[in-house]
């Protein structure tokens, strides 16, 4: 039985048992972002990571957390994202099968990534439901072991370790912000940091359409999201019950921004620090950019989640 | 009198001159550039310099290079990109003055970000007489320096810094491409290169709509572009006097690429290598993209020469 809340000893473990397969990210800063949001920001380009996000630490540190003979038996999961992918190069590097269960209206972008990192697709109908009995199928078809994307402490062990490299390059970072989906990268996130760099506030950020984590964290008790809207189409699903405690516990503070700012944010990345990020990425940004909270001349370590985007489609926006 | 062709010594020396104030931009790869082009690809990212292009390399040095007695009566030219940004910064950076002609149709971003700098800008039509015009004027009243985009032996060294920088960092490249204007980024390329990595080719790339360094290159004389036409806005200038024998004596090959070739390979770095370069940049990817010249397997150094670029317009493309 895994301890359902990684303890820094784990994600230190999960740093160790990754870096052979990981990108270690570099930290970047841009002059004019900081200008614009009147404080020192330092991103940690996740967007740089393989399959183009945060997530494939995740997913690495689960797949390699398995004994041989779970291994032997592949991986499983659902998700229309970045997760998919990211299990499936993970199994690959292991050696071992990965099942994904996808959407039949997932990106063809999507699907191609994980065909071509040899994963294993099954369509069904674009249903949490259909989803989630499709998966239990292939499941007890094939006896794999199903890697959750964020409600597993193994995934958060590795989203953790993107935190470790980043105060471990830039110490005494005043505050560490990350989005919040499901909350794997910003529990593993504030893990890290409470344990490493207790001075450092961590605040996770999400859209005002899909607003659970910042309901949730203000009533105590987890509120899904029903019908959650937004461009940031990463950060659509909501909190777990693995995740949303540790978040309770680490997070200092949980803001959300407007469609407007995610916009604003993605541009001002994109035209000027140069680097293609993904909306999801841009939503800490653009708290920045909102001042929500005055953090005015302070320190900002940034977690850039992911570069995943079809330019094509995102260039409608501006 | 300044030698019209730098020496290695002399992009040495400016290697030291500017060091306090360019940024020493990273070296990147992408399997996925890689695995398309059927070589291996080293990014020298001068889209995260200052002023988020190269040029700034080559306006800093001219710009210290000055005797304070010259600085004194500040620096000026006339361009529409990202000389007159990268001029407006060195000067600032100096504490003298920069006197910038633009024409009255360039860009509103490039124009606020000139003045932003602190740059001086006099508006002038959009013709090469109005603004060759316009600036003997200003240099007659102000008696400062003319400081070319290209054509000038300092500004030449100063873009060979980049060259200097890529082949410290990944040795034994077979071949480094660039892409070729006016010259000055191929022709400090091609010095540094043949100086100090003589079995490594230089390859200049320039779009087909304007191609008359191909031209050039290979009828032995100056061909200037008539009516060039791309949407590598950043390369629509014809060789100088100063860079054409450098390139002559210098570089292997030039090769020309499509329109098309161009658009792919800015799509492919964005949404692969998840970096913003803009279209002058992308066209030595092109060229591989093409296979314009078989070098298959071999290792290629490219100078990604900025990431300016209005995302809102260049969208439009995809």
């Amino acid at each position: 039985m895994i301890n359902p809340r990684p303890t820094i000893t784990e994600i230190q473990a999960a740093a160790e048992r990754i870096r052979p397969y990981i990108h270690h990210t570099p930290v970047l800063t841009c002059a004019s972002v900081d200008q614009q949001a009147g404080v020192k920001v330092f991103l940690k380009c996740e967007n740089f990571q393989r399959v183009g996000a945060f997530k494939f630490r995740g997913a690495c540190n689960a797949v390699f957390s398995l004994t041989d003979e779970q291994a032997l038996r592949g991986v499983a999961t659902h998700s229309s994202g970045n997760h998919a992918q990211a299990l499936a190069l993970a199994a690959r590097l292991r050696g071992i099968e990965a099942y994904l269960v996808m959407p039949d209206n997932a990106p063809q972008v999507k699907k191609s990534a994980v065909i071509g990192y040899g994963g294993k697709i099954t369509f069904c109908e674009a249903t949490l439901q259909a989803r989630e009995m499709t998966l239990a199928q292939i499941v007890q078809e094939t006896g794999s072991i199903v890697i959750h994307p964020y409600n597993d402490a193994r995934v958060i062990a590795g989203q953790g370790t993107a935190a470790l490299e980043l105060i471990a390059e830039i110490p005494n970072l005043d505050v560490v912000m990350a989005p919040v989906g499901g909350g794997g990268l910003l529990s593993g996130t504030a893990l890290a940091v409470s344990a490493l760099s207790p001075a450092t506030r961590v605040i996770g950020v999400e859209p005002e359409g899909a607003d659970d984590a910042y309901r949730s964290f203000h009533s105590g008790r987890i509120i899904p999201s029903i019908r959650p809207n937004t461009i940031a189409d990463g950060l659509l699903t909501s909190l777990g019950d693995i995740t949303f405690p540790i978040i309770q516990a680490h997070v200092a503070e949980i803001v959300t921004v407007s469609e407007k700012a995610i916009i604003a944010a993605l541009r001002l990345v994109w035209e000027r620090a140069k680097i293609v990020i993904e909306p999801s990425a841009a939503v800490p940004i653009a708290a920045l950019l909102e001042k929500k909270i005055d953090l005015n001349g302070l320190c900002i370590g940034v977690i850039l989640s992911g570069g995943n985007v079809d330019i094509g489609q995102l260039s409608q926006l501006f």
